[in-house]
């Protein structure tokens, strides 16, 4: 049975999505322990029930003010601190966090503790393409600058995930770049194609411009984390200009209720086919244990995905794979 | 009255599209005089008469498979040279290409020659926000890596062009960042707003997210060469995405039928304005004169915009403003 650890306060709609998030998650997997973390009197309330839950009060919680680094070393009794200590000591395999990112990534990578050979951790997340199926991205904002090396540390890691959480056989990588030729590219990535055409155990397909990769020319995109974010970042706003334009076509005219009504069912799947909290959360790639940063405005179903998501990292055995896979 | 030079031979639906585009432009601004360059029989057939318009018949097309560099020096009669070289000598005030990109941003800077204090020549283009405005982004790709000093001037020429061409007060100028905080950045963005902020003469708003570009967070948007060429295709490729899933919505079922049968004209709206070929080509900013590359898949509409945009670039003196405002 595996145990996860929450923050259960962490988070925009914290800590009432979060524990809603995991009642939906109880039950449909109940094979799921679960160790939550924060204001015991508000989690006992919004549990449906206590089966395996274990509930740890906390008196601290890191806000999206908190200068990450200090704040691991001030807010010690913090429910996210404490959440990813559960990690770092075993008592849980896996730990999901809605709070501020900068400060989970930070506590993560130094409390977890990175990967012997990672140099970089990079954190990933599945975004939707065309035909529903999704492709992974990292690194998306764990690093503000990489180098040659990191990329290529970031494909492998992508692929393991995407063979061994996805269940995608062989996941073709593709290397972001401005032109799908092997000689386009800024110097970091001419590099990192020269490294990723060397190794044997990944499906390297060269490099993807960012028109293919909504469209499915990849499984997982290996990004530098700038650049990375800034491809996630703009597929949020896409998505908002896109249905907002729907909307104002929709509900801006008599015309548009008429037809908005046989296109509701339609239109509700399509918002939820291009919302990317439905994939789940991001999990932190290069360290010693499964971390989950999941959105911060993540509602109940977001998180329980993002618990889903968890528990095919535990079970997946990415970390581990990943360790193996690395000696290689 | 200006003179436009073409270039009738480029493009994947060269010379009709061209042809036809540039008709659409005679009978809208008769203000206008056209050279065209390319096979001057099929240019004949193509054009509804021949008011305003010189032919200059040329031997040789430079096509995508050509390396840019060596086309330059090879290929002096082609289309595409033939046209440029209209500019540098003065007979034309602008030129139009749709073919290779490659060859005609190389052969735009070798030939007209960049601005004084301009090390690098920017790539712009306006892309679709959700309230119709649109935005200017550069550098779209001119340069595969940039240094701060570029971003600076980039910023200083895409605030020109936003005031001059496209009438805008005051354009807010933002950095693309992976975070709105000054923190936030590489090293390259980061020393970029520092020179920003020193600058008086434009409205420089700070660090802009890729989620809020869409939604009109901006007027202007700064970015290296590689990240801005990726904006610029995953706005390509998140058009697709939607459009094919509304597609499929709408045409895939007969309750889709039903609802696109209201619909449909506010969805070709709709898909019109999230078109970036309907907000006309893409000008290179930096150099002596008014070199604006159209679309490789451009349609005749895309290439009556992008006439349009080369006599608003022409009217709006943007190469001398550029000039005057770098002298400050």
């Amino acid at each position: 049975m595996s145990t996860l650890a929450i923050d259960a306060m962490g988070g925009d709609f914290a800590p009432e999505s979060i524990i809603q998030g995991v009642n939906l998650a109880k039950s449909e997997f109940p094979d799921l322990d679960f160790q939550i973390f924060g204001d015991a009197e508000k989690i006992k309330s919004l549990l449906t029930d206590e089966k395996n839950v274990t509930i740890v009060p906390t008196t601290e919680v890191i806000d999206f003010h908190d200068d990450p680094v200090k704040s691991i070393k001030k807010k010690k009794d913090s429910s996210m601190i404490r959440a990813i200590q559960a990690v770092k000591t075993g008592e849980a395999d896996a730990v999901l966090s809605a709070g501020s990112t900068g400060a989970f990534l930070t506590a993560g990578v130094l409390l977890v503790g990175r990967l012997k050979k990672i140099e970089r951790p990079g954190l990933l997340s599945t975004l939707p393409t065309t035909d529903g199926r999704g492709f992974d991205m990292l690194d998306l904002g764990a690093n503000a600058e990489n180098k040659a090396e990191h990329l290529r540390d970031f494909a492998i890691m992508g692929s393991f995930y995407a063979s061994h959480v996805r269940g995608i056989d062989k996941p073709r990588v593709g290397l972001l770049s401005n032109g799908s030729e092997e000689s386009k590219g800024n110097p970091t990535t001419k590099a990192a194609h020269a490294l990723l055409s060397e190794l044997t155990d990944i499906n390297f397909i060269g490099n993807i411009e960012a028109r293919d990769i909504p469209l499915g020319g990849c499984d997982v995109a290996v990004a530098d984390g700038f650049t990375g974010n800034v491809v996630l970042k703009q597929y949020e706003g896409m998505g908002k200009l896109f249905m907002g334009k729907l909307k104002g076509l929709f509900l801006g005219s008599p015309l548009g209720w008429l037809s908005a009504l046989p296109a509701a069912p339609g239109l509700l799947k399509m918002k939820k086919q291009m919302d990317y909290k439905e994939y789940g959360g991001a999990p932190l790639l290069g360290i010693n244990g499964v971390v989950i940063k999941a959105h911060g405005s993540s509602d109940a179903k977001a998180v329980f995905h993002a618990i889903r998501q968890a528990k095919a990292c535990v079970e997946g055995q990415v970390a581990q794979s990943i360790k193996e896979g690395l000696k290689r």
